[in-house]
């Protein structure tokens, strides 16, 4: 079985976890988030590439769920002392040697396509990972920064980087627009339309559905290659019970005019992309809601506590696209 | 008083400690060397100009010399695990801030005098710092490699970097030839000529008079500038009891063909060039032969043991400078 897999970082990650769990003879390929991606220090750093590799490598630190295990932060400690920051951007000593890898490799040339494969060599995740795109996307955040931001002037508005806002401000203000940069000039990477045309499923794991698996969606001719791919599009929920089950994608949903729920995020996607949407138990009484919107719907517990409970919500992704199938 | 001196790596800036305690009202200007400078990883390393940075600013590793103190090498490690070589260098994940730092700035399009002058605004080493050129040079080395050299072909002749010969090959075979690549287009860097033409003492302290003092009279003009200072120009040999007191300047001596003595050294560089020149107590025989070729010596101590011992070897050159200006 062929699987497809657009992903963003720890939910996304976590997901896969259990996915190669629930599907150890699956050939799993990944299209991973790129419009997280962001240049520190003359260094270009892809969190929720890193993230998924790190994951399924061995490398992640569990607890945080983003950055390596057995970490220290020498490095930063010295750029601060130097006045060289952000200081809000977390970068450890074992991690940077990833971005500095994947520099050097940018600048001879090679496409982030490539340079991925080269360090997926290393970590060995299991799965086939792919940038959405070898060109460069930048998710930007328009907000009015409160008076008391000293980085900006008062109650200035102004477009930020996805990371200061999600990292920095940690989505203290609201989002007012979220805008993929770049991205309707992007060309999918090589492999990503191969991938879908010759799936079997393809999953929305429970990323948030605007910055993640929306930023992979906003690349021309994806979207178009899963609609038009002719086989189960099978979402699970990143909202449960009205909340985000981690991170702060309500504060992003809302920008685009989405409301923070289970149903809202599926009709939000559409019938015309999604086939099948998992909510969580706690949600059950929404089944009803995203069945008319066209999109077939089960309630399951969707909480990623651990491998085996994230292996039965993959479990039961694949056996609702079995049932969308058989339609 | 103005004082000028020209430093490669741990001797130079030993020397330079002793210096400022035996002067702490001077005007130190130090014209680094850049000639062993490497792009390791995509990064800009500049290690003579580091080891002084980091002696005189309180960073350095006293154990070794170089490198800072309270270091770890994870980054280093990580490289390693994904096939990054050369493991022979050794950069620490502290040291690698300095490097990160300097690309950027490079990359930004400022001149390594400028961000040299950056990095000092940190570590504050008491002494205006100037790399001997912006522009690049690099120590290359002639060597037959041996058959047993399994980065290269059997008994390959090739022109290697210097840090390769002087730190992977631990100069273990001959150097058949030392250049000094780019030095005959380099222009001194910004201060350098203002420096010298504006000293009332200029010093070469016991570094390798070859790759490190050399290096720097190989920039066009400043060997001239120096000549043409009309100050005494007072040097303190690096070779003591027909050995070289650290490091392996003999090696890179016969290369050119000088033998490793006090004296031949002194006479390397040249009554033209040297007013004074100080050889340890132990080679006090060989002060004849020095002031026959028109330099005036002196027999002192020259170990530098301790900041105080080296402090009185800086009395020293000052003393025998006084001396040469008195005639």
């Amino acid at each position: 079985m062929r699987i497809v897999v657009l992903a963003g970082g720890i939910g996304g990650a976590r997901f896969l976890r259990g996915l190669k769990q629930a599907a150890p003879d699956a050939d799993i390929t990944v299209i991973g988030n790129t419009g997280d991606d962001i240049h520190l220090f003359g260094l270009k750093v892809c969190p929720d590439l890193d993230t998924v590799m790190y994951t399924l490598g061995g490398g992640i630190n569990e607890e945080q769920g983003w950055g390596r295990t057995d970490e220290t932060f020498h490095l930063k400690e010295e750029l601060a002392a130097y006045g060289i920051g952000p200081e809000w951007f977390g970068l450890g000593d074992r991690d940077f040697a990833t971005h500095i890898v994947r520099t050097q490799m940018l600048s001879a040339g090679y496409p982030l396509s490539a340079v991925t494969e080269a360090l997926c060599d290393r970590w060995k995740p299991g799965v086939r990972l792919i940038p959405m795109t070898d060109d460069r996307v930048e998710t930007h955040v328009a907000v009015t920064l409160p008076d008391s931001d000293s980085a900006a002037g008062a109650g200035e508005r102004k477009a930020i980087h996805f990371q200061e806002y999600w990292v920095r401000l940690r989505a203290s203000v609201p989002a007012e627009a979220v805008v993929p940069v770049g991205a309707e000039h992007a060309k999918p990477a090589p492999g990503v339309l191969e991938a879908i045309a010759g799936a079997d499923v393809i999953l929305f794991p429970p990323s948030n559905p605007v910055v993640s698996v929306g930023t992979i969606l906003a690349v021309p001719g994806i979207r178009e290659a899963i609609a038009d791919a002719g086989v189960p599009v099978v979402g699970l929920s990143p909202i449960v019970g009205d909340a985000p089950v981690r991170g702060m994608a309500d504060k992003v949903l809302a920008a685009v005019g989405v409301e923070s729920t289970a149903p809202a995020v599926a009709e939000h996607y559409g019938s015309g992309l999604l086939d099948g949407w998992l909510v969580d138990t706690v949600d059950a009484s929404c089944v009803e809601r995203v069945e008319a919107a066209g999109i077939r719907c089960r309630a399951v517990p969707l909480m990623m506590n651990d491998v085996e409970a994230t292996a039965q919500m993959a479990r039961e992704a694949l056996t609702l696209a079995g049932e969308v199938r058989a339609v």
